[in-house]
């Protein structure tokens, strides 16, 4: 018996978690916040959470109908990738099951940091699994379990594989393919080709963008964007402000790489890129930590754009704020509360998109209002996605020939157009494809 | 006495005519077609037009309401680059006045290839001038003219700069300004600071992208989009046919890369590729042609055609249609005319935007009605812009500092973006930056 | 043994034709055309069509994948409504089957004249049903079936009730709840709720509005913004001409209301209003016809056309050609083959809305941009919708209360939106809201 | 010698101010605030406004670069109508001039009103000009200035009209052309005429909408719009909040004939409900307060919410926050500090749009989802708009005949498409019909 449960993600962009069953014992599938009720949160207040806050706002999955048997059955929760969508929610949440967290090590790392920036223990031990390899969970019966590397926005990202005795279940939430990834391995084509003809039984798929008829560009598009933007503008006697998503670890590398070429001295500033750019390093995935100076207290965030505000051509500062997130470096440079003043010499690179929620729409507006008040010169969408689009999803589908597929990481707004695909390629709504919201399950045999 | 007056491209995107008068002489800037009445009328009849029919239909420039006076002064017709919205009208209007035609190689070899194909014998001599160099125009008294390497779309455009007692007066209609042209040079900087410096009196500026808050990626972004969509997806067994815009040079180049990559044998079908490809391969500036084959009519095509079909895997087909015409070598092949059938393991690349006139956006919808009805797989939008965006435009601006702005290449729907950045810059609406329609004149000193 | 068979218009909007099967006997539920390869096909060549051109483009729904079985069984064609895309198909189709073909008189006057227009000898016999009334369909058990008086954008609309053993099944394909139907009924609120206090088994529901979280307007609004643009614009040295769907007799007799009241003469011109027209004063339902002159015939057409030019400001030319459909009167006017000439003193109301495909686009851009050269004045979407919106469905939903939600009327792009509100309301995807596409068939109990 | 300035208005939608100069003498036209950024204020903090602050944020006309010498000759402040975008600032900046205020009764009344809720006293007097009459303005030179009855989203608007040696100088910002406007006359058509005839020499002229090709929708169409969504949907028992525009006391008109209709008892909650229906009842423009209870005090606000909830379908509550205004009634409601719960049975009638700054959006968009989560029942957008479209501004220029046209309400993004209009109807740009910017200055002759 072999049953697919929806906790979340399947109802929102967020949240994600699921739960697979397999006779006597289960897995979960990652465990991650729903950021945009906590952006508004922080737009009113300060940062402090608890579970009970977060449920309040429904900021966690709903974790509370998940029944009592299927609950003591759970062997491990796995976790994808380090994306506070996949992975946030581990701390408040983690304590209510007796299993193992399971993941790469950049993801494992990263989950100990934000443990422990909230001083939170983790009750349950965390165990570590190399991109492209496997690890056997213990259960009534031993379930096998592979991480196959795959390309996202941040580094060691896996699709992650359960092996039943049916078939194997691919949990493929995110992912792009990419083959110049700037940092990291090429996904794995080789193996999801084997697993297609070994046999899949189910794909749990990333379909946030399933529905742009496109192949995503690769992290190179990106780095050639920056360049055009950084190397073709007239620039030499401005100061260079640099501001990207802080989890994406090959993305500061080009940036660094730019900022090498531009003869300028480079420093982070911000709390979650000293964050997330600590732990790449710890696990020897931050090939540019000896080219920069990274700062994260008030007080060496005041000394070091003091000294960038002395001759601000002499650096490249590379910050937080592209969100225009409240508290944010950007944020508090705009309203004036740091030593250094934007003014028409400045030019602000936002290496990102902005997240399609209203509050971080009317957050970044604010942001940019401000800036160009100042005359500050800003360039937007330096950017390109790590999911997936529909053609890398035809190509995905193609490889592992699933039997069941089940659209994810979005409601049905948007997995709606993961099931035309599906259907193109012959499956059927209902018997093969299955459109499904928080709180469903699924029997897959 | 300076005055500039406006024919056509000042009230649509396209058929771009403007006169500078000084004093006793004046000059033609562009000649140019309109295009979109032009494919509503191809949708109907085969493709012969008079300059009647033409004029009828409003796709020639309205050169009728010119003074006897103005047009007596006339003493050159200035060509900025090879694109049928800049130069397409020549032929067909030419012979009204007495004046030679000008530009560079390649524009001007464009130019005899199209009229010779009309049947057309130009009454007036063309005079070419390379790319960074100058011309003198003999009239009352002698007018300096030159043509700055700019990039753009299409090989050797050129800002053209007619010097004249009050300042310069810069033409810059279309540009991009792209470090990474794959043909050709970078754009000269260095001679526009100059100009900055010796003073411009005023900027006739491509705005058609104003209103975006970029900068215009390069055309090495085109080329990276192309390696993702090529190189990643999986073709080995499908058949692989690629669309662009015949004029741009640069991007074939990439593709016949692309292709001589994948061990693919490439040939080039249609007759405006066979046409550019010619003009291109007359000035050496088609470096690729020693690994294509270029076929052009009917015969060849379908031999060629009937080749791919024998084995499609060993093939690279760059072939016309992009967007949707109806008579092009991809209208064809989905209509079951040729020696071809699309099937559901090709391959379609476009390289290329979608014209935003509803007669092309009906034929293009059309073309891939019968692609994904047939199972063909698309790929679109593999593509970058040779317009200028905003922050292209201000630092043409920042560079020339030009006494008067005078926004071109569209209605005010689009222009008055580019008003807007003028008067962020420090200008004055109707003072120093000037919205203009078709029929307009400004006096400029 | 209660089967749903979808066969056409879930998977697009239009062709709608579905199949309920109960044990050894079978009903159609209407048989429609899809429009806009038609009007692709009309852009080309004239209008002579035939079963197999029909197939060809797709226009038809796909009946030829029935089972023999199932077919052997059909004792039953109901009709909805008058609306090509649920009638239209009947006379290309209906030789197929041996079973009655059964509507509301308008509905069936409708299809006999459409046949007799095609030269078609329809092999079933008709019969009509009054709405707000039933008839019983002889079977191998007999089944009941009820129209129930609906509001739609055309005349005796109903909602069609099948009554099984296991209860209701609904077939609510389209409708809006309108209390301001100009002719006709209000909806009957009281035989909904009825029936869902009786039990209905299942809801088959025009879903293309699904996703506007408002209320449908009622037909008096439409007829509100009528009088607005007539009686309140500068109007009395006119020409006016008013075009609107040829099926909206109720917007008919607003318009010829507005007219009288302006004291002008009305002419209704073109073949598909005289039809309608015709129609609805057959079965006494078109209150305005001693207040028109209804010209049909080329030289009667004519004839009308030179006596308003006289003096245009006498008259009120109602006529075909809102979606700029080639062959129209409009299209005919704009083209100058018609004895009148649109200029800058002519104002022309579009009381419709443009039809959301590419070629209605087109045509009908082109349409206007002939007027506007003119000088022309033009009033569009001088009207409200015939379709139920999300606020509708949510009445419809808790007055019927069924078990199960089938969306229909577009493909899961669109009915999508009824899912999530079903959702809202309780139902769970896939168990009692169900997603189907053209060809699928549904296990009812 | 006639000069126009722009003071505010000309650069963003709000802050409307303009000065007419003649000679010796001038007039400002309009004293109005910038709603959005005090919107934004309003989400963080309390609402204590002072001059300085509202200069801070910009939300204040920018009359510090008036010249000293025009400073001198004002001689009036004459304000168009009631809204807060028009006469707002007028008690925070009247005092830096010597010079009466002017409006009609309505408009005075709501200034004494606003002025009194700031514990502002005005320095100036303010004098009062029926509809449809005149003034007499003393300075150099007596001045004669025209109040012109004109429908709007208020009451009392005018049309101002300056009579200058040279022609008359119309004002007309902002009006729509409503036949059918629930209070209060038609436009005067017949004087607009006759304007016409004697010549005006110029137009500003409220261009937000100019882009929109339509005529505007009357009154009577909302007030349809609201039976549809009260009469048609199922509400006997539920209970019944509408919000609306607080200064629309037409649209509040029907509201309440509406709730006569349903049978309930009527209360009004919330300040600026309060202060517009006191404000109409003064000048005897309210006619249903007779049939209404009108709260505004915290203490009677809830006992009258106290009331409603002991039987809520006996009750239609009409109050304030159809922009989910922080501090508004239903944003205090969705908080859970008033004593009603909102639940599944309740049904909320946003009779409004939203507004289009990023501000507002955030703020509705959390509102509505406060109420989808309870489960009440949402009806947006019963609304028309206020403002001119299109078509009513081609009647408006086709009655006045200006020689000169300033396009107003909006920066140029907007009113370009004024421009546009201007052009199809002769004028020319840069010569006949003027863009302008806050802070320009335009010399009429």
């Amino acid at each position: 018996m072999i049953k697919f449960h929806t906790v979340g993600g399947y109802s929102e962009v967020g949240k994600n978690m699921s739960i697979l069953e397999i006779d006597d014992d289960a897995i979960i599938l990652d465990m991650g916040l729903f950021l945009p009720p906590i952006v508004e949160l922080e737009n009113k207040k300060g940062e402090v959470y608890t579970e009970r806050s977060l449920r309040t706002i429904e900021a966690l999955p709903d974790d509370k109908k998940i029944s009592k048997d299927l609950r003591k059955k759970i062997r491990a929760i796995l976790i994808g990738h380090a994306h506070l969508d996949h992975v946030g929610a581990v701390p408040y949440m983690e304590y209510n099951y007796k299993a193992p967290i399971v993941g790469t090590p950049f993801t494992m790392e990263f989950l100990k940091a934000i443990a422990e920036d909230g001083n939170f223990v983790l009750k349950n031990q965390t165990r570590t699994v190399h991109p492209n390899s496997s690890i056997t969970i213990k259960g009534k019966k031993d379930i096998k379990v592979e991480f196959i590397n795959m390309t996202h926005s941040t580094l060691q990202t896996a699709m992650v594989v359960i092996h039943t005795p049916k078939g194997a279940i691919v949990y493929a939430n995110d992912f792009k393919f990419d083959n110049y990834p700037i940092i990291g391995k090429k996904p794995n084509y080789q193996r999801l080709k084997e697993l297609g003809k070994q046999g899949v039984l189910a794909l749990i798929v990333d379909s946030i963008y399933a529905n742009v008829e496109k192949k995503t560009p690769s992290e190179k598009i990106a780095r050639g964007l920056l360049e055009d933007v950084l190397f073709t503008t007239d620039n030499q006697k401005s100061g260079l402000f640099v501001t990207t998503f802080s989890s994406h670890i090959a993305r500061l590398k080009s940036i660094v790489d730019c900022g090498v070429k531009l003869n300028r001295k480079i420093v982070f500033v911000g709390r979650s890129l000293h964050r997330y750019v600590s732990v790449a390093s710890k696990v020897n995935l931050a090939p540019f930590t000896n080219k920069i100076k990274l700062v994260r207290y008030r007080n060496q965030v005041e000394r070091a754009l003091k000294k960038v505000s002395r001759d601000p051509t002499e650096w490249m500062v590379v910050c937080t704020g592209h969100q225009g997130e409240p508290g944010s470096i950007l944020d508090r440079l705009t309203r004036g509360v740091l030593p250094y003043k934007f003014s028409s010499k400045d030019h602000v690179v936002f290496s990102s998109a902005v997240i399609p929620s209203v509050w971080s729409i009317a957050n970044r507006q604010k942001l940019e209002k401000k800036m160009k008040a100042a005359g500050t010169r800003i360039f937007t969408d330096v950017h390109v996605s790590g999911h997936c689009m529909r053609e890398d999803l035809r190509d995905l589908v193609g490889m592992l020939q699933p039997q069941h597929i089940i659209p994810a990481h979005a409601g049905i707004d948007k997995t709606t157009a993961m099931a035309e695909l599906a259907s193109e390629l012959g499956y059927k709504l209902g018997k093969t494809v299955h459109l499904m919201q928080n709180g469903n399950k699924l029997s897959l045999g």
